[in-house]
């Protein structure tokens, strides 16, 4: 806070509350709010029907229950009172700024990501070992889809999304955070929702699955063809796939990010496909799904031991077909660390 | 929007822009965000990736979509330059408003509740019965609660909230929205989250449970004793049913949220255990499991026909045990309709 010139960090939902304090505050109407001024004692504002939920940290923060008839916007505007450079978390919901604004009319906000980010970002060991037990869970359920041992052929979409899903969870993730499946032109959809599109012969067929597993998150993509591989598609997956596996290969400590975004980008576009790898390279993930560092053009941030974060270059053909692979990698001192170990081919399955 | 003095509404994740447009927006880092200006044509700012997702509906918003280098906010900025007046939903990231408010410096911000709030809280008929449907939903489970056949005894509150969260969905719910499980003492916490407790023999279980289906949400709360039930606990939920009761029937289209409130708090103070009551009657639902009507002291609202929102007071008396007893309730020209008709005594169950 002092290097970022910060007098007062405000973290409400979101992820970077319970990495500070091991509480999470309930996704509602009523404001949870930790205030954590530059100098002084830190106050976790809280509704006074959920404090019996949080576990008390006396030295590490105060409990400030308010009750059904207070304004808890109030009360965290008073404990930032004076605050000119006010850090707000993400995710905590605008209807808590706006409510605060008029209450602190001298400060100026920042995004609270600046002081939490850079400790977030770096994983430490028990961290990432806790990444690579997800992305191991996940990486037998890949198999799964390889083997054909995931029928695909003559069900929908939903159907295969939804049998990953429950797979997901007897791998030992606690909860589901999506399960994607696009089959032939819908896979052009990078985000496709899974619908009532029923799977046919002889198409590609995208998987991009995770959850998350004690805490941590999971997030591979692999794509599969019912039975013979077009010559097109075949093709454009050589060339995603030997994209990938540069990027990856480029994501050593020091790199800045943006350099592996370039690294998979340069060669799908000598390829002629450039225009069909219309997203990022990557993003961060470890609480979340999707955190700092991301892996994009413009970002600079120079990779550390410890960044944790996806690889995942596509090619998305409108009307034709979409494909995209998917490795979380962690940079380390030793060289980038692959935590997806499944096939990296486009396998061919039958019905 | 004339009415409220707002020049332009900004609508991201949360439900009144599917409300709105039919279009929910995904919860992540990438900015989608509908622009609305008071006169002018309505812009759905959204991710490139995302655009194929969207309904395309001309006429009634035209698509922005932006790529990965580009900066949205920039683009949210020029869209909304020269407001004045700005309404942001409820659940928007505040990162978003953080990144503009030094871009529309000269705005002052509201909340989109103003706006769309009094649209949202008067239910049609195809939104009651679709409240209606999701509450019958869950009576079928609450009945199997009460009748013993959702075994309680040696069980953790965990497995029973694993129980009933598995028959939400069998009951047609696309999504669990909670299953709180509360034994004992841990009754007391209105928020308890299902742990390790194991539930013994003569003790109250407090089951708060919900979900959505067909896009309209479910809530109900309902306890039992494990075997007779001891008397301090038969005599406080005498008062609570008395009560809950009496703030149902106070449901009048034209009444005061808060004197609903009032009404379940007047009966509960008057016995002794007012203190013990330590949250808000109740909240409006729909399309949210929480949203306006607040049933809370300071909400002089009228109820109007279609409003939908929980009756649920609770005593809660620390370290011994909890109770709450909630319904679904709609305000209707014919007077209060509840949608849970589960039995309201407190039921005794064998082990």
């Amino acid at each position: 806070m002092t290097d970022q010139g910060v007098d007062t960090l405000l973290l409400s939902v979101g992820h970077d509350l319970p990495y500070l304090t091991g509480y999470e505050a309930m996704p509602l109407e009523r404001l949870t709010m930790l205030v954590v001024p530059r100098d002084g004692d830190v106050s976790l504002v809280i509704p006074q029907l959920e404090a019996p939920r949080v576990i008390e940290q006396p030295g590490v923060f105060g409990l400030v229950p308010w009750g059904e008839t207070e304004d808890p916007t109030a009360i965290v505007a008073k404990l930032a009172s004076g605050a000119r450079t006010v850090a707000v978390g993400d995710q905590m919901w605008a209807r808590f700024l706006v409510e605060l604004l008029p209450q602190l009319p001298d400060a100026s906000y920042r995004r609270a990501v600046d002081v939490v980010g850079p400790l977030r970002r770096v994983k430490d060991d028990a961290e990432i070992e806790a990444l690579a037990a997800a992305g191991a869970a996940v990486d037998r359920i890949a198999r799964e889809l390889q083997s054909g041992a995931i029928p695909l052929v003559g069900r929908t979409e939903a159907e295969v999304s939804a049998h990953l899903s429950a797979r997901i969870l007897e791998e030992g993730h606690d909860v589901v955070n999506f399960a994607i499946v696009a089959a032939g032109e819908n896979a052009a959809s990078p985000h496709h929702h899974a619908g009532s599109r029923v799977i046919r012969e002889g198409e590609i067929v995208l998987c991009d699955f995770g959850g998350t597993m004690a805490g941590y998150c999971s997030d591979t993509t692999r794509c599969v063809v019912t039975g013979e591989i077009p010559a097109d598609i075949a093709e454009a997956y050589e060339v995603l796939h030997t994209a990938q596996q540069a990027a990856v290969a480029a994501a050593e400590v020091g790199t800045p990010c943006e350099e592996v975004d370039r690294t998979a980008r340069r060669i799908i576009t000598e390829a002629g496909y450039g225009e069909y790898f219309v997203h990022r390279t990557g993003h961060g993930i470890g609480l979340e799904a999707h955190e700092d560092p991301y892996i994009v053009e413009g970002n600079d941030l120079p990779l550390a031991h410890g960044h944790a974060f996806s690889v995942e270059p596509g090619i998305y053909v409108p009307g034709r077909f979409g494909m995209r692979l998917e490795d979380i990698v962690v940079a380390t001192d030793d060289g980038p660390r692959p935590l997806n170990a499944s096939d990296h081919l486009l396998a061919t399955v039958d019905g």
